[in-house]
């Protein structure tokens, strides 16, 4: 029997996967409060449907920072997410673009940018982050840029990695063979393992740079013609610092949970930030979207698109690349059921009365 | 034993009844978190209850859009409730008009309205939904007016039917030969069933018309002299629309959480549309009575009557049309208790204060 | 060993006792929310004590409607208690008087009031329903003021009896032979029981009247010199009706959870009370004490004392007379503790600042 | 493999204790309450992260009432800590002035101060009750400074031992020939165990002083030149009467939840406190403390520093001074990994904006 809804398919995919590989991806930082919270502070959310709204037919489409999407909806990156999949990040690619999804490549993929860009059939997105040596990092970008990506997203909210401790109990290290094609040599050293963090949060810890700085967002906006979001930003201040610095949009998340724990929930976070810049700049969710419904709330509450992560693993690993695409379709699928039932044919009808009617 | 509250009809009902059709009933969309809601918000509400009022007699009686019943509760329209009875919606109709209950056929009842008027010893109103073909649905007003009913209910929220994730996993279809009698022969065609809905789900989809507007309700409270009611209303200016359209009354419903989830708790959307248009048109609360005291609840919120479904269903399971009658029996009696409890004589004296005392 | 607070009372008794039997005092109405709120309510009080008052030495005692008590916790009235004992009321009654506790006899008790008067060694008050016989309900208070009552306690919440479910599935009745000596022959009589209600409400509700207004009140404090508390009373204009009528005082209680299920418990229902009378009347809250501290808490809110029930109850179940005086000592012990740890020498030193401090 | 944060610590230890004596340290009073709040309250509160503000090296050190700590969390005074060890309250002292971490050596310790202070390599307070011979208490005060102890806490919150009921059920006593060094001979006598409390509350009761004023709170400031804190403040206008009264600080606590049960959480209770006296004292929080986040909460709310205590018995308990070791590089891991990712380079840098962001 197929699975009804992406929560099936999280315990479908903890059924099938190795339970330390699969750990990582589920896991967030120290009590994970803030992992729960992204997807419960959805469902505490009221939607008050509107009738009679002659629905018969929806339009889903939108665009975000310029590149086209059939739905507000984009794969988020996911780091390693090729160590589930012998063809690495290529199947979550197709999948994704073949549904009319925005794919966001991680820095950390398995599979070089232009393979997943060649393998591609709508807009992909890239993932930075900023390596010790910034000479690599240049070098990183401008390799993005001539692959054809459309977008960048530099994360904010990593400058050490998160403890998740799922993966200090599992000792969780990357499979031997597997590094990231994206790093070019020099971008710095694997330091080795020493005292109580996972192996592989070491290995990060040594290879990040630590010390960004605003200044440093505005170096790289002003060395690329791509569109940068912020990605990681939970307070207004921030939004508006993001977007003096040149960013074409901000994407409202706490790393799924695995940054700093008790961090909002990405979705209680949004409101504020959307009275501050939501005129100025695009807006993104990412963290805690299961429903088509959850994608109607972000919307209503001034987010342009929301970001999805965990579903595209559990998809991944339930069914390789047409899990990924039953997981869109599916979601997809409660969107558009959700915007008939909420009496919105377009997603500029998925407006904020649907919070708080008047 | 006799069964003690309308909780002890439910398990019971679970413990006789087929599990698969049974979902059907019980069941709500996705998450079923409105489904929830809409009972344990009634736990939530406080009464105040007043003392000293010499309430040695008390009197229910009551009327809706020009329906007179011994109390304010009305039996909801359940669609193919004779699915579960040999002898089709006669049993429910009897045993709610017997004990003074108005009773609401559905569209999707498997016995012919003509029939259901026969033996009720009461009023009989009518639940419509607009079919693809206008002509077939203006054809059902006039066949409902000449059989005698009272009123009709026109259903707001479902342009399209929600998704019922209980009914997928059982892929629950009609059982053969069952059809709906009131349906004209060129009201639609059911559409083969394709893709992750339940059977039902595809059918109805196909047969219902999703492009209705405002416009159309006035359409249909101009070709009728029947008081019109409105069902599945959840904000205030959906209820000001409703009344400008020429509605008699306005249903505040969720649809029992079947439509879309996260919607709010039916109790908990009246406030609203009290205020904006309580001294317009008569207000029905629809989702989540188990209790007399809830009676009291959505009547002092500004309610003039309160609908029950599942319940019904229930009765109707455990023991046939007694088992409708008991169910009744018993929350006639808790409404009576309750009235007597707080202080109230007549359903006039159940008054705001009950809830926010001066 | 010996147990060590109230809620080790509570198992013990229900180890030791008649399920049915304990049931009838331990259960509430309906889904019995109400009866779990008392509780909870104190739980989520907080105190915020007072450093360095001195308090060595700490004074519980006071007086309440004119009677002298050694603490402001007195032994609410609860029917049948000498149900549980061969010796009837009088354990309770030596128990409570013994420790300086008021102790408050219930018209439904089996030894019959000047019996217990007699046995006891500290103020007795009598609890009061109003017959349907006037006469009857005059005659008793003539009794009751030449036995020697310091005070009369009028029910209000009780014009017919609420629904315990657990007595309806236990078809609770009283033991044979057992009946209340207190009542006159002619104070009705008892109708055979029908329907789906327990004998034993079936029989009370035969006996009270119904009707009673605040009128009838009036009259009451009109034939007595005795001070009068009006018991039961949730709103702030009744508390005003009842001193307006003459009460010496007003007992803040839904009944134990055992009337109208979803009325606010006591304690929630203390502070408006205590705004609209506190300064003309003497306030005690009844339902849900079960330790020291909230005793501390109800008279902080501005209660003059606190009345318990059930505890009574299970200390009689497990030792007698010895069981109500160990429940009392322990519960003293603890407001003794309560007062040292706020900071208060004295009862009057229990003040609303420990809610909220300056 | 080694334990991977403090609640696994927990675990180990109830593992590995004699479970009398862990539920001595573990347990509070009554329904324990507060002790569980003050837990809870930490995880309800949300921090928003600050990004990119170049956080590659943090600073953990501070200063409290003029000691200096190379992180902000003090070592809480716990009672006969070194019952757990046969070196008595060394090993948890080595550890914690060797993490950096001030010590606080309660006056029930089982080690003399000289000795501890002999031991330690970092700055040692004194925790101070008032014992009913003040002349034996002066001479304490006294030993105390020539020991070389660098500030006073005097215990605010115990004129009587709350009633921590897992002691009454275990019927706990000291161990045979334990008794503390720290109390002069005439300091007071041990009073024979009557009644229901434990034997150890017992002996504390006929020691204590329970009338201590602020007045004497004035006399202790007045006779030493040592900074004085006052412990167990959970009150705004007590803040003001300590610092009236000359202490150098004041410490937020509810004694662990041991005290008066539902008293605030000790977090909960700083912010008025804070705004009262935040600008003429230096705060510490104690109670509840089990992340390093926590600690970042803490003193964005207001505080200098944090007091933790049980987490210290956990770690003595598993593996003696390593252990405390152990517990205390944990957090201080912890905390720096949050000030990292919340974008504090300092102390200083963890501001209230964190808690409420512009």
């Amino acid at each position: 029997m197929s699975l009804v809804n992406l929560a099936e398919y999280e315990v479908r995919a903890r059924e099938s996967a190795d339970g330390s590989t699969l750990d990582y991806y589920d896991g967030g930082s120290n009590d994970e409060i803030t992992l729960r919270d992204n997807v419960t502070a959805f469902n505490k959310i009221t939607l008050y449907p509107r009738m009679f709204r002659g629905v018969g037919t929806r339009d889903t489409s939108t665009t975000v920072v310029g590149s086209s999407a059939r739905w507000p909806v984009i794969v988020a990156p996911v780091a390693l997410l090729g160590m589930l999949s012998p063809d690495g990040e290529v199947p979550a690619a197709r999948a994704a673009t073949a549904t009319g999804s925005i794919f966001v490549l991680s820095s950390l993929s398995v599979t070089p940018i232009e393979e997943v860009i060649a393998m591609a059939t709508g807009p992909v997105w890239f993932q930075l982050y900023v390596y010790k040596d910034r000479a690599a990092s240049e070098a990183l970008v401008r390799r993005v840029e001539e692959a054809g990506c459309s977008a960048l997203e530099l994360t904010a909210d990593t400058p050490i990695l998160g403890r998740r401790e799922r993966d200090v109990r599992n000792d969780f290290d990357l499979p031997d063979g597997l590094w990231t094609p994206n790093l070019t040599a020099d971008a710095g050293s694997l330091a080795p393992h020493t005292g109580s963090d996972s192996p592989f949060k070491a290995a990060i810890d040594a290879l990040f740079y630590p010390d960004l700085t605003w200044d440093d967002v505005a170096w790289l906006t002003s060395i690329t013609n791509l569109p940068v979001l912020i990605k990681g930003v939970l307070r207004a201040d921030d939004a508006v610092r993001a977007v003096d610095a040149g960013a074409a949009g901000v994407i409202v998340s706490n790393h799924g949970g695995r940054q700093l724990d008790t961090a909002p929930a990405a979705i209680d976070a949004l409101a504020a930030i959307a009275d501050a810049v939501g005129d100025r700049t695009e807006l993104i969710v990412d963290g805690g979207i299961r429903r088509g419904a959850d994608v109607v709330k972000a919307i209503a509450m001034g987010a342009r698109a929301v970001q999805i992560g965990r579903p595209i693993v559990w998809g991944l690993v339930v069914d390789g690349e047409q899990g990924v695409s039953d997981v869109l379709g599916l979601l997809r699928d409660e969107l558009d059921l959700a915007m008939a039932l909420t009496g919105c044919r377009s997603i500029d009808e998925i407006t904020s009365d649907l919070l708080r009617p008047g």
